[in-house]
């Protein structure tokens, strides 16, 4: 691959699974940014939502835009020039790393429905082990991005001493009632479209760059595939990524002009219908379905409070770290500022010093990738202090 | 049949349509309570949401419970005793009016997607030529509740004098895009089944009473029809029309007993889950899914800003009555709040006397259908004082 800045860690084989089995010749993609110090005292682990890639932010080798761009780089908020910054690619998920659309090696073929079932908390092993091959034995600052702040909760507690200082953005210590619903009802939407098959879709090359996937088809020749499922989970998970207020402001009751518009009864006719049709076909078929049920799933059997005798605080009280900044925001309805507020709670009655910052963007759960003013001033703050 | 309470209204032929066309032979079904009095100034029409039918509650001659059971009766909040109720199946809803799965008279077959477009203002007509037709010059109060409350407006609006006092339950002046994208979703989740088949699949008889409604399937057979779509859209539905804040104390993240569970992959392990699915199977054959398209796509339509050059207020102000009940909920995300306080504001301008209530009740949209202590304290109070 030509412009491609990852590199490949294998896991230990066999790599257990917390629910049972295990992953034989896994391996977990990753890139980083910076450069790590003698004291090996500066690095930085990110842990990402369920569908980016490890690619946070341009490179040499690659020097596309990165998914958090404007908060990553040289005398950004996250700076490469004083942070030696790496990024897992969750385990799991097609973007490199071992998932359901690799090739089994007991069988030639792809996992699909045949993968482990599979925990956030293996997620935060599989980082944990990056870290660890990098002769790091504990990060300045693990930060994590919705999913990705469950894995690093995970990560916190199943590897104590690991981790200074922690930024939670935008997550939760558990998956709520209404985000179990949503994210059921999108895995319903994949799993009901005929296409997806019982798994058994035709999985093509075109969704990841990693040389293990199969490649059994070809998009140009309409090979089989739940589009139909995808669209519709995705356009859902925009919804709840977004907030009302946002889009009252954004697109109103705006019309397509008519040649934007398809003969098809009942086609696109508000410009909030062509905005998430738009978002639905870039992410189609730049996912593997499977992988997403996997991680969409994770999400919500994650939950702290299984450390707790059944308690979120005392799940978070069992976290030892020195700092935290704990980042939410209030027109957030998928991971609700409550949330935060527990974990805000939690680690500091585990005696973190703790500063939580609930911001008002009309972004909704998305405003951690969209407000970069308000979460560069939060994060950089907070990393420019420790 | 037996056990039906409802009478039926031909509406004038040909009923022209806002959008184009006119229906020919076309008719509304309607239920009734209490008696007119003699200065015939004692009458209620309610106006519905999408899905309800006429059946607001039981009478001799269908004792089944309505859908409003509680609200109405004697001695309860809309109390018989005192008021002639009338409440009109919208047209172009299958449960007793002409609809899409109604046969067209040109074609001696259902009309499917030939049915002209449907507008909340024909909904308001229709219900208006009934009103007219027993012998009703001005209603005492017209109840429109959520979707209803939308086409109350165009009632009000379109038939100056016809209204005394109005109660708005739970509705919009005009649907914001939060609101337009979840219905997109809905309806594409339907049109993109491949059972839908553009319209044309196997419409059954059991999911109306009404006589002309084409049977051409049987449920027991596994005729050919959305199910798949039905049941994400009625899924999506219930989510929206609840709250977050409910299910945190009512589902948290119980599961089901494994005696509960399906041994299909990713299949239900929630309560929440099991809940939304439960409610799905319930609707999915009892709605006419085209029906449910054109009525979903006319509350996208509808806004009152267009009587009012592009203004909210300014429409509303056209609105002329005397006294006005004005019910929202905090917790209602497809019709927040300021979308009620929008219209208190528009009908007081325009010279109404109005009240405003602002509940709490923690389960969203529905709160009317559930919290009936609340709700009937508002209306019964404000029905007392007229």
């Amino acid at each position: 691959m030509s412009n491609d800045a990852r590199r490949y860690f294998n896991l230990p084989s066999p790599f257990p699974m917390k629910r049972g089995g295990a992953l034989h010749g896994a391996r977990v993609a990753y890139e980083t940014w910076g450069s790590l110090n003698e004291a090996r005292d500066n690095a930085v682990l990110i842990l990402t939502g369920l569908s980016p890639s490890a690619h946070v932010a341009s490179c040499p080798e690659d020097p596309s835009p990165g998914w958090w761009e404007g908060m990553q780089g040289a005398g950004k908020a996250i700076d490469t020039d004083r942070w030696f910054v790496i990024c897992v690619n969750s385990l799991g998920s097609d973007k490199g790393s071992t998932c359901p659309a690799s090739i089994d090696p007991a069988s030639g073929k792809p996992y699909r429905l045949d993968f482990p079932e599979l925990a956030l908390e293996d997620v935060a092993h599989a980082a944990h082990a990056v870290v660890a091959s990098l002769g790091i034995d504990r990060l300045a600052c693990l930060i994590g991005c919705s999913m990705g702040g469950m894995s690093a909760l995970a990560y916190m507690l199943l590897h104590p001493g690991s981790v200074r200082a922690h930024i939670s953005v935008d997550t939760a210590p558990q998956a709520q009632p209404f985000a179990i619903a949503i994210r059921s009802l999108q895995r319903e939407a994949i799993r009901l479209d005929p296409q997806w098959n019982d798994g058994n879709y035709d999985i093509h090359g075109g969704m990841s760059a990693a040389g293990d996937i199969a490649d059994q088809g070809d998009a140009s020749q309409s090979p089989r595939y739940p589009d139909i499922g995808m669209s519709i989970a995705r356009k859902l998970g925009v919804i709840t990524y977004r907030s009302a207020m946002e889009w009252n402001g954004r697109f109103a009751r705006i019309r397509l002009d008519p040649e934007q518009r398809d003969d098809d009864p009942f086609g696109l006719e508000f410009q909030v219908e062509s905005y998430l049709e738009g978002h639905a076909r870039r992410f189609v078929r730049t996912f593997d379905p499977n992988s997403y049920l996997y991680l969409s799933r994770a999400s919500d059997w994650f939950d702290i409070a299984e450390y707790g005798h059944g308690s979120v605080l005392e799940g978070l009280k069992r976290i030892r770290i020195e700092q935290a900044l704990v980042i939410g925001v209030s027109t957030d309805i998928l991971f609700p500022l409550e949330q935060q507020e527990q974990i805000a709670e939690g680690l500091q009655a585990a005696g973190a010093a703790v500063e939580f910052v609930a911001l008002d963007s009309p972004q909704g759960h998305d405003a951690f990738l969209v407000d970069i003013e308000s979460y560069s001033r939060a994060i950089g703050g907070f990393l420019a202090r420790l």
